[in-house]
């Protein structure tokens, strides 16, 4: 219970404090990543030149790097970004989309982990790729079911300090010691394009108003879930559900966060 | 009166002649901004590499630069796109968007502001920071208020002998002599990334039918301010808002214009 | 009667498949492009820097090429993937956006197009350009209609021993011989941006699941025109259509199949 009222708080802090997040992300997905933050109450920004990055993460209150459409130049700005956010304690988060894929993405995931990110959140084949295991992959989207990499997401977080998010039909949280399952969410989620970049974004907004790094993220998930289930019951097909989404982030109330909540 | 028809006007001639629109713009708001003109009627492109631009630009009715995600190489473009459009009497929008929030935004927005756009349209952030005062910024919204920023809105316009637009709860357009205001818009419209993006967008297609770039800025803000209000009525929050909103634009009639535009 | 027969059964193929299609496309349509193909049943990436352009194309079952934000990095990503598709027999397709509109646009088509695409997939003033005609172009919209570049494109299909199809109001698919017409769709289909971009990418899917790429090409433009009409007939706008389009493709049934799609 008192992990659910958690839920309510967070969300009325991001909606109260409109957290500037400072996004570094994939083509795909950033209007979308943007148009969640805004829905749930924060204030959304996409930079990422070597030029002006640093000086952005600084005035910033958290900063998502998600490597789904990565090139050197892009690197170079969330390797200069990360620096930033570490100077000055501005909370990261990291998503590694299609680490295992290609040996590339899988160096850059690997690299940018080693920097402290608050939160790592990836599925669970990009989970078991960062930690190392040989994760077999399907492009960007997993192979495995969540609670096969549980084990690594455990020993991942402990061994880097870090809090570990794999998402899937259920969501685990861990900082390798707590962990917490998150089982709202919604099938239909998958057909939509960035859902798990979305995700990041969300995490990042919640870090930016709860230091505790393994609620922030729970929380995100559990908000991003529900405003998907909501989304869902009056969706025909992935289309709706997108726009139906951002409207359930956007009105999402205590009593419904209250009711239907589902953490453990 | 007569500034509400020439709304109409406006609008009859972009559906009619269908002018192309040459977009230099940002990753986040491309499907946005692109999916506004087509539905106002014009035809637009985006198109941004130094290997092309300044042809491209060439065969176009308007230029819009955007600097919402830029980079050295995205800045080389504009700069050649925007010689192509001075050479040619294109006329030429510029959106500075997030100016003030980095040094390197700040000054790339100063330096393209120089070279005759027909119109700058930006928050009220943003103008301060193109017109040299030490403007707050956070992140790309505005932390003033449109009226904040009339002023140097005027001295910048007079300056540079351009129109400047602030988009705002009410916006404004001046040539530094004569001042719009336009009171239509929604508030909701502010949860909808890149609606900034989309204003300039429509001040370009305007400018394609309406050499008068007061009046095109004032009818192409009033035009989408209308259609956001449209919009709102429909819509549970700003998934839908963003929906509806292209559904406006695409079927805004003589009469709902008439009735509902409030500019002076 | 077995030409829709078909459509069907490559339908039911993407869905039980689900083949990875690796995108190299333009950023005004990512979004849009792999939210069809998942709605379709595909595993849609986005993928386009050299470091892991080829590493990527080998493992996926379709690869489409799209130059509709071409810049150079862009191009030399598209050609290493291009060689790896040849390398690994994956199918491939080309989408010449804008061909005819610069000499950078018609030449990078120009080039590409001599790769050994399964598919070419234009609309009429695009494939007259890689054809070599001097075809007028007005941006990235088609000045011709689809008939009047029927010579060109059996012309060019021969010459390249590959299959182009031209798309408009009626779509044309052709190996040089065989001519497929296809007459779905609805006209507001036009008013939403990247409308032909999805129509490669779906191209794509059907080639992972269908090797005669004359029918591979016919029946996703069949079902892609088909989940149009369906969109259009409940929507008030172009917002609305893309919207719709989405959860048609996803929910598409046989008996609509059999009972609507056109081709000939």
């Amino acid at each position: 219970m008192e992990l659910i009222t958690g839920v309510w708080q967070s969300l009325k802090a991001v909606r109260e404090r409109a957290p500037l997040v400072h996004n570094i992300t994939n083509y795909v997905v950033m209007n979308n990543t943007a148009n969640a933050l805004l829905a749930v109450g924060a204030s959304p920004a996409m930079v990422h030149a070597r030029e002006e990055v640093a000086e952005f993460t600084a005035i910033s209150q958290a900063l998502v790097v998600n490597i789904g459409t990565l090139s050197p130049d892009w690197v170079d700005g969330m390797r200069l970004a990360v620096h930033a956010a570490r100077q000055r304690q501005v909370p990261w988060v990291l998503d590694p989309v299609g680490a295992g894929a290609t040996r590339y993405r899988t160096a850059t995931a690997t690299e940018l982990a080693r920097h402290a990110p608050a939160v790592i959140r990836g599925n669970a084949s990009e989970v078991l790729a960062v930690a190392g295991e040989a994760g077999a992959t399907k492009g960007v989207d997993s192979t495995h079911s969540s609670e096969a990499s549980l084990d690594a997401a455990r020993q991942l977080a402990s061994r880097l300090g870090t809090v570990v998010a794999v998402t899937g039909k259920t969501d685990y949280v861990t900082d390798g010691e707590r962990m917490v399952a998150v089982d709202n969410g919604h099938a239909l989620m998958a057909r939509v394009t960035g859902m798990g970049c979305t995700a990041s974004a969300l995490v990042g907004a919640f870090l930016a108003v709860e230091s505790d790094a393994v609620l922030a993220a729970a929380r995100a998930l559990a908000v991003l879930g529900l405003a998907g289930e909501l989304a869902a019951e009056q969706s025909k097909g992935p289309g709706s559900l997108q726009m139906h989404l951002l409207d359930a982030l956007h009105t999402l109330d205590e009593a419904t966060v209250r009711a239907r909540v589902r953490m453990r």
